[in-house]
């Protein structure tokens, strides 16, 4: 890992990084040493990592909280470069929605080509973020992303048992209803209940899928775009529910 | 309104009353003088002013949040007589329920016939607790109640204008979908997603059919008496954005 910049804003450090060709930023509190609760967060497609959803976010996660947070841009996204093929998938996506044809079937086709090599790339960047003394192999780690964020964020879960707990939601993809199947984790999952782009039984149907024994589904009115406000610090209660404070005192 | 008991417990002042032939119970803060925020607290069927859920959540409110909160005991519960009538729809619903025959229009008709009296009931106690001074007429005003509660509060709401915010859920019925239809205050729903005693599309119809702008559907995994606990501060934080602090200095 390596660090490329840092500044410091409203009490928040905010360090880019590397890890292998994949750039990313953390953001951290003044002051505490590992082992430290770090929340992974991922940005929504056509997005990356400092998009205002994320550093708002990770703002509220670590001045609120106490709380680490991570994000990476996606493959393609960002400051990364595009693949002939993200090129090209995206073309496809663009002219689907230039005629106005239903997108759905293209995004669940992107995700899984995005997740591929993004779920790894997760699982590189957290295990040299545990590395940092600021963090520790010891802390809790949960994972916060919604829309495209939920298409990586679903399979990363199902197969990194670091991610003790998860906020997805906005997207309902069939082809991610059998990596749910496979998450026992607490999960916070949110659904827009007028979603112009989502069907909500889809939705629904990805929420049924999880086999966690905590989850909750916050579903609200309103268009995919317009997610509360105050969904923000339901997140963050909802980690600080699970990730907590770890104990740092000697055994 | 007459007091009949006072007592002091953790912080929280419950003050027993009667307005007419309904008793309740008043939750206070220790100090303050109104204008001050009020959420009335209507129990569950079988269950009475001072069931545990609602003290418990009353007392979170009072000491959190700073609000009064009053729950009076719906007509033939509690310390109030059962009519005639009362006596045989509870022994129909008593013979339904042990016989394992389905319950769902028996509950909806007796919530029906309870609406009929609370519904004025609640509106005469909340005139009467305007009347206090350490609450006032211009304080703001919530009302909490799921399963019967709901049962009864959606009415309520439908009705009464004074009302601005309130947590509902737990039931289903098609009967309440017309009032649902009438309120447009800002709702948080509660749903339990492996509810036994309750349909899950009647739940969601339920949620969907209030013409509320802001509504929060909150779906958690488990049976019908298995609300998770976090649910009680979540439904306080709701009340705290939308009831808040009234302004007392002078204009």
């Amino acid at each position: 890992m390596n660090f490329t910049a840092e500044t410091s804003l409203n009490g928040v450090i905010e360090r880019d990084f590397t890890v292998g060709e994949v750039p990313g930023v953390l953001f951290s509190p003044r002051s505490g040493s590992g082992p430290a609760s770090l929340v992974l967060m991922a940005h929504s497609g056509g997005q990356h990592k400092r998009a205002p959803g994320i550093v708002g976010r990770a703002h509220h996660f670590v001045t609120g909280y106490g709380f680490h947070a991570a994000a990476i841009d996606a493959p393609g996204h960002g400051d990364r470069p595009r693949t002939t093929e993200d090129e090209q998938r995206i073309a496809v996506l663009r002219r689907a929605q230039a005629a106005g044809e239903p997108i759905g079937p293209i995004i669940v086709e992107l995700h899984t080509y995005l997740a591929e090599r993004a779920v790894p790339e997760w699982q590189v960047t957290l295990d040299a973020l545990q590395e940092l003394p600021q963090i520790g192999a010891d802390g809790r780690v949960g994972f916060w992303g919604i829309m495209q964020g939920t298409g990586i964020g679903v399979p990363l879960t199902a197969v990194e048992p670091r991610i003790i707990a998860a906020v997805f939601g906005c997207l309902g993809h069939e082809s991610l209803v059998e990596a749910a199947a496979q998450i026992t984790v607490p999960i916070e999952f949110l659904l827009q209940w007028d979603d112009e782009l989502l069907d909500r039984r889809s939705g629904l149907a990805l929420f049924d899928a999880f086999a966690s024994k905590e989850k909750t589904l916050h579903a609200n009115a309103g268009g995919h775009f317009e997610v509360p406000r105050f969904e923000v610090d339901s997140a963050a209660r909802f980690f600080a529910r699970h990730l907590g404070q770890v104990d740092t005192s000697p055994a």
